[in-house]
């Protein structure tokens, strides 16, 4: 349907028709997402079955029917090895990891299909079946085997390798997220191979960066055997971040991504850095330290972007891992992480204090509490050159979602104080239907903007491109 | 109006249409709400005075007035006996209770009718007049009497008593709201009349939960009458209660209902719960200690429900009585409670942390800080298969409010994480208009949907029925 | 555009242009604004440049500009002289004040309008444009000295005084906002020129309120001077701003206004804020004693109005000068406030405690976190007597932010417990087109209202009306 999704008021639908076909076709720019760079390493990467490509690593798709009664286990997620670290994991209960098949798997979804009415999982994985796959079939019980083959079948060929999606979804550019211990070996075959598409890393340090999180001594080891510094105090810890930035950006990074439960900020003196710092490699830390030195880090991450030119991302107010059964059982992104109420005038101003009126450094900014749009960010980012708000994220990357955004943030901070769509997914075949879903609503906004006289035709033109290409592409500096 | 509240776009007026006509004569459930059991149990039951049935008991009706200058004694709501206790409601003032005539009363509430222009109490009156009552004439001073003798009239006839409107209002089951101390004899009588309709209770232990509400001793003394165990210590109050709700449940009852500011939860061992409920008893109980013990009871009314499969209801963020003058003079529920801000992801997580992941067990959440509602409670009903979020509360009962909760919740939760419509209320000739509001609403909604192309005909069907009937049905386990 | 920004559907919009056309002409009710009375005092005041008039009072627009980049230097913003008390405003920069032609900055704004786009400020400068000066080119570069020009000779003709405009707006009262230690001179002066207009002074005494706000001594002494009481102590500090509330009132003022950066209230006994006071005195008052204080204060405000009659305003949520780079260089009010979230029922509940109940007196809530609209505003207004809502403040006047308070707080407030419109704007060429804005809005809010049946004919009628003056002018006591 060439119209879907935009109002059915007849100037307005005709107006989103207009401006959306001015867009739909333009690259796609995504400089925040988790897709394997693997994909891209191995010329002949080829995806597993649909149930590995559409649900395993789907935590929007299987906490869904997670929370309507159905085990993980049935869904085929791989249950940790029972250790005797995590007790919980035990009881008794058999691990089925493997002993699912997948047809199975795919045909309990298809019977459960029903749960994601009205959801944006059921929109993107419709218009991606349709789009990418060519497949118009509703998702049910009656049509599961059919649809599992067809996608099968798709999944198998030539024009199904990632490389050719890749052309064939008209990307520009894509940035992957990585820890700080990357060796980042996959971003250089990629580049040694020379295929002519930009996959880029992001430097994500929060591994490193949270002293309490599990596996933070052997993130630290990792980081001096990356680095080559060997990391015994906070000044070596700094250079050694210093440093991977360096490799990051040598390879074609242009920006940083750092998630925190909140966006507190607070600047240490060396020293209370260092004696935090000494606590974490002794194992004494306490939480008030972690709260602390993330915040610091924070600070101190902006302070490098100042120096090296890489645009920073945070992403503030996911609560990981809220249900310790689960985490006990899979580990992390098990469609367990819980939004928090975020506040930001206050918890940023000590890095506002520093580098706020920057004009030539970009702090992105993201969060799950809604009420922030229009009460903290739109007027934080309506006044300081450093600020762009982020589009929405995660449970608020929707058609309503979005269009709250918009409603919420335009009218205070304009349209050119945010940072574009970018699709945050490790979904690789999604990528083009979030894009279009993103174009779509932003067409049906302007439109709805301009039947109604606030703005005219040229600014609604300009408006459209700016959201759907221009913004992303220079908030990410990905026009160099 | 047959059309009427829906969007006047012809495409999703029509389709709109359709699908309230396929469910607004299905039969109603009402799952929860604070009707008088009495009105069931005597056969020949009677409403009083136009003013008895829809304004003295109606505190969305009196709050209204009263906020623009209109006392409640003009109003006819009765004061509090004056007593020594209460110096706030003394002051020379003399009870005005019993001296208002109901017809002069009736006057002024309609002279003052445009106060309710654009609210659901003003939308509810009307189309209960209309609907239940056959009167189209406006609410104004010039009809005022006309109107006033039509209900009357009504009021005196067969076809207005309770269980001769139960059929007609087409009612399958209703719930009513009974302290744990309530000796059910109400609903005993109802099931002992052997008259055919489903009148159930609903067990309330709020009154024996908060230590530090008024009256508190009295409760546990009358606990320990109708429970026939002796409460004298934490463990025989445990029993007490859990004979209560065996009690309950003997009479048809398939839920609990608690109230709470805050959701706050904690699990207090043995000796701590035993420490302060002897403080409490002793009348040495701190805030804290209620707060704490509160906390802890909803963890043990879980623990109940999960042993006896009664569905469990929170209903959090009201703070009651607000107003001390009016308390002191009216009592409680005078139209002065006043929501607070709400969290759950953090409060609720102990309780989450035992029973979230039982498939088995229903928590159904509600509130009034409608922030929650995308930030918070969709995310984790969309995750933990113990919950289901309950339909807009209270104020959030609206038009606006109730499109506000579909647009903010249904993206992330599905609707299949709904626990329907209840309607919440003592107003038990309200009870078809709200129920007809709830259904028109979720047509619109859908139909929104459905016309801009997010579901087709067949989600669209299934989804009405199932928020306008099924899903209140099996989330309180009615089909059993 | 006769019908800009209402719905497009055709019914609504039909509506809207009818209840609009109703009240298009009433007179402008300017309860609350910070218009200069001086532009009144003196019969042949002259505005400056377009940029005096448009650009460098208004942080809205220079707020934008500086978000992307512009520094306030090139748009003509003075600097505060450079001093040894602010060292963060030295640093080798040269003030450029005075150095940058008008027309330049005139240009460089033009160019930069894009930024506007759906944004009120656009909105408002563009209608001001065509409404007040016959304007009808769009800001942009190549029509950025076509504009100027014609501007600046309408500026120069006696069209253009502001008494002229005054009743060319149809303004029927006009409120400033002026300091407690404000003569009123200017105040005198126009009454005692004989004008006709209603310019009346608002009392405004945060400067001698907070007690560690920069300047808090010379303030006190001023007050001392204006008011004839020497204040040494608290009785006196009491007794002077009585005396200028008095001074105020003779000079035509019905109310107060208040700013806080949170509602806390608390009734400090006098032993205890008589110690704040010499504390403050002393230079020794701490951060919690000026917190304090303030919340004491606006009680003592409130019972001051409950003998003086006087409507009181408060203002809650804005962190001014949350840019000390920012603030050290050209001082307050410049463009960096930031909203916070805000509280109400907990922290104004010791002031409603007192006064709540009262019907003779009025308060006036405004603020800048709308989640308080629905969960906290409504429902204290719609039962507290004392209590009316002001229209959407700051970052809300705006479509879409009037909209949502509309859709927010109608529903459990109604609209009687509504304060109607203000501007509170010290642009004062922008005055009708800000009235002309909340009209349209109310109007096309109350066709939507109309169209789906929550309301008829008679009801929208008299509401838009409410709405557009008579709401406004009763709250503010302007029908005397």
């Amino acid at each position: 349907m060439e119209d879907r999704y935009f109002s059915t008021d007849p100037a307005q639908r005709a107006a989103a028709r207009e401006l959306y076909r001015s867009v739909k076709d333009l690259p796609l720019i995504c400089p925040h997402g988790h897709v394997d760079p693997r994909l891209f390493a191995d010329p002949d990467y080829q995806f597993g079955s649909p149930v590995d490509l559409l649900i395993i690593p789907d935590h929007y798709i299987f906490r869904m029917l997670y929370s309507q009664g159905i085990s993980l286990d049935e869904l085929g997620i791989p249950r940790l090895p029972v250790s005797e670290s995590s007790p919980e994991a035990s009881g008794g209960d058999l691990s089925t990891d493997g002993v699912v098949d997948h047809r199975e798997i795919w045909r309990l979804v298809c019977e459960h299909w029903h749960l994601f009415r009205a959801t944006p999982t059921g929109i993107w994985i419709r218009d991606e079946l349709a789009d990418v796959f060519d497949i118009s079939l509703k998702l049910n019980r009656e049509n599961a085997d059919a649809i599992y083959d067809a996608i099968d079948e798709k999944l198998k060929s030539e024009a199904f390798r990632p490389r050719a999606l890749y052309e064939r979804f008209n990307i520009e550019a894509l940035a992957t997220t990585d820890a700080a211990t990357d060796s980042l070996e996959q971003h250089r075959a990629i580049r040694d191979s020379g295929w002519g598409g930009r996959i880029i890393p992001t430097f994500r340090p929060d591994a490193v960066v949270n002293i309490n999180s599990d596996g933070w001594h052997e993130n630290i080891d990792q980081l001096s055997e990356v680095s080559g510094e060997t990391v015994g105090n906070y000044s070596s810890y700094i250079r050694a971040l210093e440093g991977r930035r360096a490799a990051f950006k040598s390879m074609g990074a242009t920006a940083t991504d750092h998630a925190a439960l909140t966006a507190y900020t607070e600047s240490l003196g060396a020293t209370e850095a260092e004696a935090i710092f000494q606590r974490a490699l002794a194992g004494e830390s306490t939480a008030k330290d972690a709260a602390r030195f993330s915040g610091h880090m924070l600070i101190e991450m902006a302070r490098m972007s100042s120096e090296d030119g890489l645009v920073m991302q945070l992403h503030i107010g996911s609560w990981r891992n809220h249900n310790p059964q689960v985490y006990a059982r899979y580990g992390p992104d098990m469609g367990a992480d819980i939004p928090i109420r975020s506040e930001f005038s206050k918890n940023l101003k000590p890095l506002l204090d520093r580098f706020g009126n920057r004009r030539d450094m970009t702090l992105v900014l993201f969060n799950l509490d809604e009420t922030t749009y229009s009460r903290e960010l739109a007027p934080l980012a309506g006044h300081y050159p450093l600020l762009r708000l982020g589009p929405p994220w995660w449970f608020y990357d929707s058609w309503l979602g979005m269009t709250r955004f918009l409603d919420a943030a335009v009218e205070t901070a304009g349209i050119y104080n945010l940072a574009g769509f970018n699709d945050d997914t490790r979904a690789y075949p999604s990528i083009p239907t979030r894009h279009d879903v993103w174009r779509r609503v932003c067409a049906d906004w302007l439109a709805g903007q301009l039947v109604r006289g606030f703005i005219d035709e040229e600014d609604a033109q300009a408006m459209i491109r700016a959201l759907a290409y221009d913004l992303a592409k220079q908030t990410y500096r990905l026009d160099g």
